[in-house]
């Protein structure tokens, strides 16, 4: 058997529907693959039957199937081999007696040679194998056709020991045949129809929007497209279908949706690639209550269908004020607590320096206990996590455990029993617990404690990898300061509607304003963003000025939407979902190139075809343009 | 009323569904939308109904509705307006004994303005519109809010006169406000839904490959994106994904589709757009026939679910050879005859020189029967008909008129009596008949033929531009011989897989090998294409010779592929289908603008977005490039 059964055992967990590979039309289960393969036959020209579906019932029938062979064997005599294809596995045999010729020419085949195989489906006559789903039966081979031979792959596609990333990327199309890979990009297809099915539903239409653009400088890098006909200009590939899509609105097509390829030349993380796709939507004639229940029922509805898990509905929805006190970040992880604690007051008075001089310098001291966790860090690793909280501009990280006699820590001397009684009290303390506290200005104090929360959250497994929690994060600010360059900044874009009570402060206090925004959080993860849009061009204007951006270069930047705007924008607001996140934590992986066919690497390479690569010069040259590399 | 109407009358005939925005929820309508309407509510917070949706049941109620303003009117010291969202148009009605500030409000209102109404439905006071689906009831309106005011809009959408095309696309936002794009994207989702639909019961798997792939300087023009990161190397836009979907058949993947996202840099005709989207396929251990008979499925169902009409099943097959024979085309337009007639022997024994030596010179003589169509072109119109098939090559027009006393034409006097006879018989004449024959090279005669063909049909009003007619058009040459540069060229792609008789004249005599491959010809327009693909590396190896492609040149632009199909490739087939075009088609448009939301012109330019345009020179200072405009 291929070794990624056992793999696939450790991840079965993970995401029941992932069997559907290796046991489609087992009885009991209820898989995704299930569901599909009794709608349409699969026989083609080349088999009557795929590897997936023989069955007891089969037995005495002749059938023809084409795959791909795992391994041959020998055994009592009878050369076995195990043909794969998409839809699972199934044993054939292959006996002297009634074929030499066949037995030898069975014998030669080596691994990912592609055969057809024509036979009698027969009980086995070897033990069952309850692992496939088509482990009762095995067919007797009465012909054997090999459709095409395989050079030796340099490693043999889903084996248990993946072999390095950069390997199977440069081989793509063997790392393809892999279980993980099928399984995931199943989902994807599963998940992006059910996606399709729900807006279609709810009368969105889906209408496509152009991927050469124009060039919009506002967030990250454009990719860049020269025009031949039109030399020295350029179309952009656009980092999402906004303008395009408020056009629509504007336009009066009320429920647009998109799953859009998007663009973004920055350097990447393990999470991002040069191109993804995002689930878009825009609504007319709605206000942010309507765009969150839609987006509630989709959540649901793909929870519901790819895992057979109930959501929360409505999801719960936090204020930003209160998730960056509670977690120090805007996109919490709920799948465990450990909340932020603030100690404001013990700071305050204890002899601690670093404490107090924080609180005097406008700073903050916060903390959060770790249950329990008191035993499992040693001196040693709290270094470790020192140094990890400094990655995130913490200066020091401050601890205590609590054991029978009380408080300890090195820094233990500088508070009186009343503090140590005071911070007990506060952080929820019990013996065994381990007290982490961050002293620094708040963005630094919930920039390192979410960051150890997250840390210590997944060391100490306070959740259950698998659980799937979402919330909605909502009120953001609508603008943030930029200390560097002494000038306010568009929080998302500056095309968000401020929240109607804050609309006095826009001029008076643009800290103050929050924007009718909203983030979807799912384990931790920014899984989607959106907004109420600027409808009206008195308040877009108000938000220009205070920006900075002059009339000008409004225009020049994003003159055809204000253009639009002029001439009967309704209120209207919408959202993008990532879907590769999505898909990704719905298969329960965290790298986000094992949900994508053809991923780019860090270096937003594609290792497989070679992409990117040189081109002949008349190209640039009918391009109008010239590689300029400074020495 | 909207102008619209009027024209929504016209188009009728053309495209039963188009009746959807406007009479939605009618009794004897069985259109689109109405079938989504009944879905989902599309209650929102602004709005409890759609403009499109009251009726008798609904008097009494008192409902909110929100759109646009089409006009107002006074009449009988009221004020009407005529409210219009996606769904449909409702009349508004203000009463100033009510409250005269609204009534003076909602006499102000212009076109394009967006108002939210809140009001009572009634039965309509005036006379019944039999028109609007909302014909029978008005709204008393109580409430009005202004949402957002309108300039004046340069013109009024959907207006029977359409202004000119530069306009509408500079002011796309309220062109898109027109019936006749909202039906077209409309019917554009609802196409895409179905197809997605049938490909998933089909056990397709939808799964999404590059935009930013690698140049292979194969067919048409690349798109190029500079990379920032791989200094001097360069993306190109996919011009098909199709190395992409059969490495997925080589991984295993089985039934791939995609609608996928296509760009090629050429100099644009009328039904192109730079970028395209088609309906990408591809299925593993299949032949030609399992490929056919999958798209006729597809047809079929298309056709029946947007036209209610029934299609051919399976759809009619002809050989290549065979429809350039009688058509003179590969894509011939089969809602009429008018085939071609060979006159070879007449040819030779006629005194008429220009036959005589075309004949002579290995040539062909060929013409077609305009049926009934003597007495409906003058000389006058002949010269134009002579003028138009110049420009396919032909270098003279001979007819003859059928008349009670036989052929009339100024070259009759070189036809002896018997020649006319074999003439009559041959084009199965008939008085009143008009007869073309052009002399020339063979492909010169198609061309030309071909042309004429199609305008007389036209001309002639011998089909009903509405009908539907496919066909496949299949064994196509595999090569073509380019005189110019004298060397062998692949027809469609190298990948072509031969037919198996022809294999042994792969190297003796390529001419003669046809290729396993297949075109769906729609009313004359190349719908889809596509072909039984090479698996086999040595028949591979022989194509690649034949072409001139050295193996360093074949690694160079095909690398991975070839890579690809030394590891067990399947063998495979697969297909495209043109989105635009088909949408094109179906709606009864003959303009590709008309079924994209955002277009392109000629030019490749963006009139709304002013893409392309020039960017920030620290753009290009990032991706290492340079403009470089020859003086």
């Amino acid at each position: 058997m291929r070794d990624h059964l056992s793999r696939y055992k450790l991840r079965k967990s993970t995401f029941e529907s992932d069997r559907s590979i290796n046991q489609v039309g087992s009885a009991k289960t209820d898989n995704i693959l299930e569901k599909t393969l009794s709608k349409q036959g699969l026989t083609t020209v080349l088999r009557t039957h795929t590897c997936g579906e023989l069955r007891l019932d089969h037995v005495g029938q002749s059938v023809t199937l084409a795959g791909w062979v795992i391994r041959g064997r020998d055994h009592g005599g009878l050369a076995f081999i195990d043909l794969r294809d998409r839809y699972g596995i199934t044993q054939i045999v292959f006996n002297p007696d009634r074929d030499a010729a066949m037995h030898e020419l069975a014998r030669s085949l080596r691994a990912e040679d592609v055969i057809q195989v024509t036979g009698e489906v027969v009980l086995r006559d070897d033990r069952e194998n309850p692992k496939l789903a088509t482990g009762k039966i095995e067919v007797r081979g009465h012909e054997l056709k090999v459709l095409n031979k395989s050079k030796t792959p340099p490693f043999e596609p889903g084996t248990t020991e993946l072999p390095n990333e950069e390997l199977r990327l440069t081989y793509r199309f063997l790392d393809l045949r892999s279980d993980r890979l099928q399984e995931a990009l199943q989902l994807r297809h599963r998940l992006t129809k059910l996606t399709r099915d729900y807006f279609d539903e709810h009368q969105f239409l889906e209408i496509e929007t152009p991927i050469l653009g124009r060039s919009t400088p506002e967030g990250a890098r454009d990719y860049l497209v020269p025009s031949r006909v039109h030399e020295g200009s350029f179309y952009a590939l656009p980092q999402s279908p906004q303008i395009y899509k408020q056009i629509l609105m504007i336009s009066g097509y009320d429920r647009y949706f998109q799953i859009a390829r998007c663009f973004r030349d920055e350097d990447l993380r393990a999470d991002r690639q040069p191109e993804f796709t995002q689930i878009d939507l825009e609504m007319a004639f709605v206000d942010q209550e309507d765009i969150l229940s839609l987006i509630d029922g989709l959540i649901s509805k793909l929870v519901k269908d790819l895992r057979n898990e109930e959501t929360e509905r409505p999801l719960p929805r936090y204020d930003y004020q209160d998730v960056m006190e509670k977690y120090g970040s805007d996109k919490p992880d709920l799948r465990f607590g450990m909340e932020l604690v603030d100690v404001a007051e013990i700071a305050q008075t204890c002899d601690f320096a670093v404490f107090k001089k924080t609180m005097e310098a406008g700073g903050r001291v916060r903390g959060l206990n770790a249950k329990g966790a008191a035993d499992r860090y040693s001196r040693k690793d709290i270094d470790c996590l020192t140094e990890f909280a400094g990655e995130y501009g913490a200066k020091g990280l401050a601890f205590f455990k609590v054991t029978d006699e009380g408080l300890h820590s090195p820094i233990a001397k500088f508070f009186s029993e009343t503090d140590k009684q005071k911070i007990m009290e506060t952080m929820q303390a019990e013996v065994g617990d381990l007290l982490f506290f961050v002293a620094d200005q708040c963005a630094v104090t919930s920039a390192a404690l979410a960051a150890l929360r997250n840390r210590l959250g997944k060391e100490l497994e306070l959740y259950d990898p698998n659980d799937i929690k979402c919330c909605w994060v909502t009120n953001f600010p609508l603008f943030s300061y930029n200390e560097d360059e002494k000038r306010w900044e568009a929080e998302h874009h500056p095309f968000c509607q401020p929240v109607e009570a804050d609309l006095e402060y826009l001029k008076s206090d643009p800290a103050k304003v929050r924007a009718q925004s909203y983030d979807l959080v799912m384990n931790g993860y920014e899984l989607a963003s959106g907004s109420v849009r600027v409808h009206d061009q008195s308040v877009q204007q108000v938000i220009f000025d205070l920006l900075d951006i002059s009339a000008e270069e409004a225009e020049e930047r994003f003159g055809f939407l204000l253009q639009a705007l002029r001439y009967g924008a309704p209120p209207h607001a919408g959202a993008a979902l990532g879907l590769d996140r999505l898909v990704m934590i719905l298969c329960g992986n965290d790298n986000i190139r094992d949900v994508v066919a053809f991923p780019k690497t860090q270096k937003a390479a594609d290792l497989l075809s070679g992409a990117p690569s040189e081109v002949d010069p008349h190209q640039l040259r009918d391009l109008r343009i010239k590689v300029d590399i400074p020495q």
